[in-house]
């Protein structure tokens, strides 16, 4: 909360810079939340280290539902029409990278606001990979313990050294961000609207300062960029890292970062090949629509330079999919995630050859090491959570009146953090305004579930969770 | 085949008796599959029991593709204007029990082609169980081994044991068909839609001799007897084995019996409450249209007695959702089934419970037994390979121009084996008759892959299978 309050102070300047009362807005949120921050700290510092399992889950989930139910107050309270639900809406939208908006009239709406959005988006995307280097390891949700550190079989050591990655992540972050601003600057966007987008497509995140997403530039070079750091964004950040301390072999050999850069080459390429037999473009301006929109849906970013819903039959199936797919674990994406695929894939591969040979041993592999059977469990289980609760939010928008398209797609693009929906309503064309309240609510539930790993957030639900 | 060739003489008998010429086709059909089925089984007879598992494979896989290609015989040559490309789809839908058709104007049709289908239906449903009791467990297919025979521990003596026990179930499903039948007689119905209906009925297959299905009666006991008896075609016939001879008691205690009876009821319950708000029937009437077409839609029948894809969201999205449950293992039905639901349910269960206490020993159970780790590999991989393939066939729908609804109801609708689709196209008003070629290919494809459990077809596309 101190570091939203503090974050609060930038839109506050922003908008004071163009001599727009709403700083007001911002100027007044920031010293509450400061002040309930602050309190915070000061009443509970001292039991910080010694957190149970079951305190981490509750504080993790709790944090995640009091961010953005704080981040929602300027958008409330400033010129903008919302009501509370809309602005919690965009708020988890923000906080979770999603990228979906119920916000229309954004070439119209103050800066303070729209800097806002994207800083959500930008302290989301940072607050992801720390969560993904620091607390899912170690709270072993959903496979991610593939990813524990070497060193972390105490916790008395880890929290330091994940400190330690997560800082100098932290600056890797920064320094990407702008540089991907310098570039959108050179290339023509506004000072203002370069920060701004820089810090939503390097967090994956999708909210733009147009209703028109990307699209209102109508640049290839800002497409382009747009496209190269998305993909930074969706590769595994310690990788950069290792990369930057002299060993960038890693960002080469690892296996989810190939299998993540094939998919969505092949993805591109197909998506090619059926606009140009559909469509009426040329060639190179077809691959940049093609290549920029789906590497927006799969690495959940959410930016669109065109509304994709409209492509036909196949775009709209596969973009349904991939939607599921995400980036790599440690990137700022969700979804079901790559190396999660990964271990599904080389676990069917297994049984398969198993049933041929049935006294065989046959051991799946995970970036050439053999995989631990309970990462393989726990992948499983949470690849069948992901399905049922991709159900369950579907039928849930169902009962509230939506459409099949459109409860398939807001349960798709919730749950895994995409940003726009499919079809003439929430589409890239549309915004989830429209939507029932009760709707809205659903969706932001199923952006935490997606944000937090469900697994996280679905503990909570156990009985024994609460017992003794 | 020549199971299927001796079926070929009834239909031939059937429009003989009404005096139709289209018998000969029949007799033509019958004799020349006869005269390759007997061949085969002279030429082959003497290395039957040494099959290895190879073999078995790709014998399983071969027979269902040989006998629809077969069967698809009389429905080319009939006076019915059918491509090879529909009549193999057809048989297929009729083999698989699935009951999607592409033949418009049934009313009109001749009672050979008629009987035809629903005999398909009724050897295909009768041919699942067998293969769920004698085939599957063996090859240990997708966590079937769950059902393997406490004696089938050496080859030798599981074969005449399975053939025994086989050989009893096929007394009872011919015993339930024909008080199937008679029920229907009684109601109203002719001799012969009563015999063709209940052998639809039994096999949860779908077809129907009237273009409005069940929905051509409007006769409340007729749905009534309709709803009870795809109930009874989607429990494992092995406990009415065990109930005949004195253990009633297992068809009530067993778990997956009790799932999805359960299971069912909420359906059927959140259908009628929504049919309430939303219709404007009373609520015997709407209960009555929930209860027939939730049941025929989770059993994979296909029977409807209204275009339920205009209920509304909430109705379109469950019923989409539900065409993927099924009923339970060794019954008629298709679908990801229950038992596996309620692996995954437990196996998830114990992960999240593991995730509180990392070193506690969390064993999930199933029908009272832990379930062995391999069987909850294999169900997970099922589940995993059923959503891709899924995937995949809605995918190639759309390539082949299938609107969303259509591409994704249409990849359900035959991985699992249901029958209609959703939308105005292929859903319970429509047929498949208007889709493209490639498409009935794919859709057929589907098929296989979900009658066979995925796996069986699966197995043969690895590489290894074909090495040495």
């Amino acid at each position: 909360m101190s570091t939203l309050a503090v974050a609060m102070f930038l839109p506050a300047a922003a908008d004071l810079a163009v001599g727009n009362e709403e700083w007001q807005v911002f100027a007044t949120g920031a010293a509450l939340t400061l002040f309930i921050g602050v309190m915070l700290v000061l009443t509970t510092r001292s039991n910080i280290r010694n957190l149970s399992l079951r305190q981490a889950f509750i504080l993790t989930t709790l944090s995640w539902l009091l961010m953005p139910a704080v981040a929602a107050l300027p958008l409330v309270f400033a010129d903008l029409d919302l009501s509370y639900t809309d602005a919690f809406f965009e708020a988890m939208s923000g906080l979770t990278t999603t990228g979906s908006t119920v916000i229309l009239g954004l070439d119209q709406t103050q800066p303070g606001i729209l800097l806002w959005r994207a800083l959500l988006q930008w302290l989301g995307g940072i607050g992801i990979i720390a969560m993904a280097i620091s607390i899912l390891p170690l709270l072993q949700v959903g496979g991610m313990q593939l990813f524990r550190m070497e060193s972390s079989d105490t916790s008395d050591k880890v929290m330091p050294r994940a400190a330690q990655i997560v800082t100098a992540i932290a600056v890797i972050y920064v320094a990407l961000t702008l540089l991907c601003a310098l570039i959108y600057w050179l290339f023509g966007m506004t000072g203002f609207d370069a920060m701004a987008h820089a810090m939503t497509t390097i967090a994956t995140g999708g909210f733009s300062t147009h209703d028109a997403s990307l699209g209102y530039f109508q640049d290839a070079r800002i497409d382009a960029t747009a496209t190269i750091f998305m993909v930074v964004g969706g590769l595994p950040f310690v990788l950069y890292l290792q990369a930057i301390r002299g060993r960038p072999g890693g960002l080469f050999r690892d296996s989810q970062v190939r299998w993540f850069l094939v998919m969505t080459a092949l993805a591109v390429f197909a998506v090619t090949v059926w606009l140009m037999r559909t469509g009426s473009g040329d060639l190179t301006s077809t691959f940049r629509l093609a290549a920029f929109n789906v590497v927006s849906v799969i690495t959940g970013t959410g930016y669109a330079t065109q509304d994709f819903s409209a492509w036909g039959p196949f775009a709209v199936a596969l973009m349904f999919f991939l939607m599921f797919v995400g980036g790599c674990a440690g990137s700022t994406t969700c979804g079901v995630k790559v190396f999660r695929i990964q271990v599904l894939h080389a676990t069917a591969r297994c049984q398969m050859r198993r049933l041929l040979q049935p006294h065989g041993v046959f051991i799946p592999y995970y970036n050439k090491r053999p995989i631990p059977e309970e990462v393989t469990a726990s992948v499983m289980g949470f690849f069948f959570l992901y399905v049922i609760s991709f159900a369950f939010i579907a039928i849930g928008l169902g009962v509230l009146g939506l459409d099949f398209l459109t409860a398939a797609s807001g349960a798709a693009t919730a749950i895994s953090n995409v940003g726009p929906g499919l079809g003439p309503t929430i589409g890239p064309s549309g915004t989830f305004a429209a939507l029932p309240d009760a709707a809205k609510w659903l969706l932001a539930f199923g952006m935490l579930l997606g944000r937090l790993e469900l697994f996280t957030v679905l503990v909570l639900l156990l009985p024994s969770f609460w017992r003794n």
